[in-house]
């Protein structure tokens, strides 16, 4: 329960305020070649306070690599991830030691465990994912250099501002998906408009939520299970792991309720003796296997809980009350979010790749 | 790769045009009785031929239990549930046999595993569903011994056509969810306008698309992990194995996208003793873990694959040809995957609820 | 729990006296050539009947393969595999529906389920070792179309008659392992001396015990992994499921307890550009994984429990009573198991292989 | 691969001369209660140093617990225990770089994984197992808060010197399985005995291997599954992992391959209302589930080897060599062992109760 991955497993471990938060990278073969200071930029690029709207909780995030590792190459043996927790403020929290916040885990915690660690979200708290960010980033590299896939991951709505087409990103291929501002949109004019959205926003001690758009280019066919390992149960297994997803479309999504069969099928042809489709509705996956074109999806966030408005709510004396939330806290997650979203798809593909090489000629 | 569920296991085998399609549940423990009959009936709605728009192929779909029940109750040994194929036409296919049908798995499975049964999707096939489907009908008998919790599913949309609001289903469960058409649409009026809209694209030789609601009532807080196997991640990944599948929302979905987190939030109150949330936009799920509110969840489906009009495709000489699909095909499968996806989410419940049993005091 | 192996799967279903017996294969690539006539000629192997001192239950045993396979090659989907039981006669059994037989799982069963098929072992019968044996050939086809390996097993002691030097097989190696007796005896003077044992202990109504030997040639150095999935362990695992096996010894195993470290220790040598080691008292696997060296281990088992002499045992009712035991039982089972020891052993190698597929360059 | 255990899961890392060596705990529900003062004397007691014939690398071993625990009680998350290495001297290593030890996992590394550690074993080291018995007690104290079962361990044989007759422990028993030596053996004037073979072979540079004997008492009925998960199966799995086991018995283990079934089979009788056994032959477990009887098996070590003596040996140049071993290691290392043969046993006892959960009532 604590592992995600058939093959290629991450086993993460941690809480918010403790000391340190990890995972295990298990299944990875001997000999990789493994860039420590790129992973670590990897981390940098999902930490708080990379852009105004962010919480002001100040983590140097610093990776360190346990095991596994030796000579700047990979043993074969499990790959250890540790980030340690240096600027826990437990204090902030020591109010809502009895209190449920409203939408957060506090009250699901405590029915499930009894027992729980109510500083800052404990276990459900996004700090988890840092070493995921980490690990995915050493599933990055090893794929990297074995074929040439890339994943793009960018925001294209935040609260109501949204780009025009997200369905459509050749405009933004042109562009090689250049991304110009702190909100990690690929769009720089519709950036500007969901700026003005956040500073509003705030002002009234509030959250905005968004959405995400990941695109993989170069995939080989063949990954994933025809069944119930498709890729995109993969994905979308790896996807709503992450707090505050709340929506999660493949290909022309929720557009392709609408469409019909003749509009929706993606006709095959011939170009440079290469079988490819006219199209890409399906987002280059049938049958759960990728067929080698783009494989695109789009991940909704909901706005995150922690709102600075006073709120009713109960404590666990069953008691009704408010409660008005103190501590550091994002306007808006989503532009952190790339990371994770990229984080998870670069796992997803690396556990694909592994659990196809049985096939592979 | 052909089993999921972490603790209570099912273990799909078969393909479309073998001789059985079947699974094995583990994980189930002794002493539970088991109706055949109940679970023969919910294999009966799954088949084709419910309604005038699916597939004309007739199979009797005789659920045979193979082992681990004896005297009507389970032995805590595997169960084995097996449905012969009769119906199986091959020679509908013959002609398909090196053709990649657009949209379907031939090519990817082509790519994937060299070596592949071309005759009716294989091992991709949604007909290896149909013991999945019995397997559910197991976890549900299990659970509401137990607890009393229910699945509710319907379809919300076909086409173009849908009900008015989907996320507010209270106007239906006030009519007890009361569905009186073929369409399993819970909506009488839309669902006349739904037949209408098959018709005009059956006449076009084309397919549809749609989406289902489901709904779990009274399902106890505290099912789901934190981190990984998060109640929605355990969710959707079991539906995004079903065929045609393109999205998935929880709760307030893709909506909550442009909702503050002052609007998102629900509440919590006291009733009768009891915590409640005034409102339900997280769609009963905290932190990946259920807080004791209906669950609920919108499954998108593309329109199926097989239109009856001429296609442009390649052959695996990498010929670009055309193609015109016979065979025995739905307009819309729609309607009929209301049961895949109830066995599935009671499937999942049945994982969740065993993974949670060293925390239950 | 119903699973053994780690990539490569085995899923096993089917009570002794169910409609069948039978087991699912995961993990298995595409393309792979099968001959089910050496499959039903493994499983013939295995049957009751083979000897005069077996039990005299006749099976037919008819492998049916009933998905994975497709113009005789393997699909890369699930292999599943039954066996119908024909000859189960239930009504031996009747009388001991309330009675737990000494040494048998009745009593087991009963403390840990409390609903049970008393008829004929149900669950934990010898009999579902079938398809296994079935599964394991498969296994044998796929490695041995791959790696040249090899794996020889036989009976080394029966009672208290063996074999001069269990530990050194290289005398019967020169013969080229030749058996030429029922028993599966490498010496076939011993096997004499164990006829005329097995027909004493038989006029007593007893049983007797045993041990086999299995040596494994030509395995690739690189097997098994450095911590918990150590060669020896996945063998141990396997090994420890065949009923009525109670002890394990790998290499100089036993008689190691007694050596000092430079009689123990196994030199190594170059010979024909080669590395090998001078002697082999590890037997093949050092720090858990092969070396490329012959692998060998002994399987040791206690006498199987139906003895046709009177017993004192109790009832369910807690009552003392006696019972005698009727219904169609070995003297030794010991004789057949080589089958059991061999496809386990099959398994286990295929599992390991697929676990270093990434380490493979 | 790097996890053992279904439900209850230990996902291990690090290797000997790596910063760490730690394990994750999954599975753990919560609201126990952990003394850590409990589980840093069990590692003590494996520590290195405790006797005079153990390695001299002199290690703190300070247990450290970075998560899933928070004021004395486990959270129901992931307990992540970490070990530093202090006192690892690479440059021991630095002139074995090259050279295969024999008997050690240097040359099946090489082959398995090209790059490896090649200080002082790596992650073949023992030195992994420290977490591993820190994660040992923490399932002895989960296990003896709910159920007063006891894991008795201790040594029956060092070298050629073996207590009298190791299958009939009661002797023990009547004195509590009282230890009074260092070398954790159950009889004082065979530890003397010990005691002089050891030093003798110290004189020699050479090493020896031992048994260890190992009783579970109060293990209740029902434990163990029918098929693969056998409690033996689990057992030895778990066994076989231990650095230079290379033998197995459960129950009257080998003995009984020579005994007759009437003399093996352990009759019922009631005795104060309750079902027990006469003997117990079969040590406890009958169809791979507990009967409620003491529980007892024998692990059999051969000599380590790190001896002192010059021995032959090949380089990764394929050139033969000699090599003389220096570094700090044990004459034996079966009285630590008793340590990682107990904490094996209580982690393999809580996965089987966790496994058994769904069946008790």
């Amino acid at each position: 329960m604590d592992s995600i991955g058939n093959i290629f497993k991450i086993t993460s471990f941690g809480e918010s305020h403790g000391a340190v938060v990890g995972c295990i990278i298990s299944g990875f073969p001997a000999g990789v070649s493994i860039h420590i200071e790129e992973i670590q930029e990897a981390v940098n690029k999902r930490k708080t306070n990379q852009y105004e709207y962010s919480s002001s909780r100040h983590e140097e995030d610093i990776v360190e690599i346990l095991s596994g590792l030796f000579e700047g190459k990979t043993l074969g043996t499990p790959i250890a991830i540790q980030i340690k927790n240096k600027n826990a403020q437990a204090q902030d929290y020591e109010e809502l030691k009895n209190i449920y916040r409203p939408n957060h885990a506090d009250y699901t915690t405590a029915m499930k465990y009894g027992h729980r660690d109510y500083r800052g979200g404990g276990r459900s708290s996004i700090r988890v994912t840092a070493p995921i960010v980490a690990a995915g980033d050493i599933a990055r590299q090893f794929l990297q250099q074995l074929i040439s896939l890339q994943v793009i991951v960018y925001v294209n709505q935040i609260g109501n501002v949204q780009i025009e087409n997200k369905y459509d990103y050749t405009i933004f291929e042109k562009k090689n998906f250049e991304i110009k501002n702190n909100l990690n949109c690929v769009d720089d004019a519709i950036a500007e408009k969901m700026l003005l959205e956040l500073e509003k926003v705030k002002q009234q001690g509030d959250t905005l939520g968004g959405e995400i758009t990941c695109i993989i280019k170069n995939c080989p066919a063949g990954l994933g299970e025809p069944l119930f390992d498709k890729f995109q149960s993969i994905i979308a297994k790896a996807m709503f792991t992450i707090n505050t997803v709340k929506s999660l479309e493949f290909g022309a999504g929720r557009k392709s309720i609408a469409m019909k069969g003749s509009e929706m099928n993606d006709e095959f042809n011939i170009i440079n003796k290469q079988i490819v489709t006219k199209t890409n509705h399906s987002g280059g996956i049938q049958g759960g296997i990728s067929n080698g074109q783009d494989i695109y999806f789009f991940v909704g966030f909901k706005p995150i809980s922690s709102i600075q408005q006073v709120q009713q709510t109960v404590n666990d004396k069953l008691q009704e009350t408010t409660i008005q939330i103190a501590g550091r806290h994002d306007v808006c997650a989503v532009p952190r979010a790339v990371s994770i979203v990229s984080a998870y798809t670069y796992l997803s593909l690396a556990d694909m790749y592994f659990m196809n090489l049985p096939n592979v000629k």
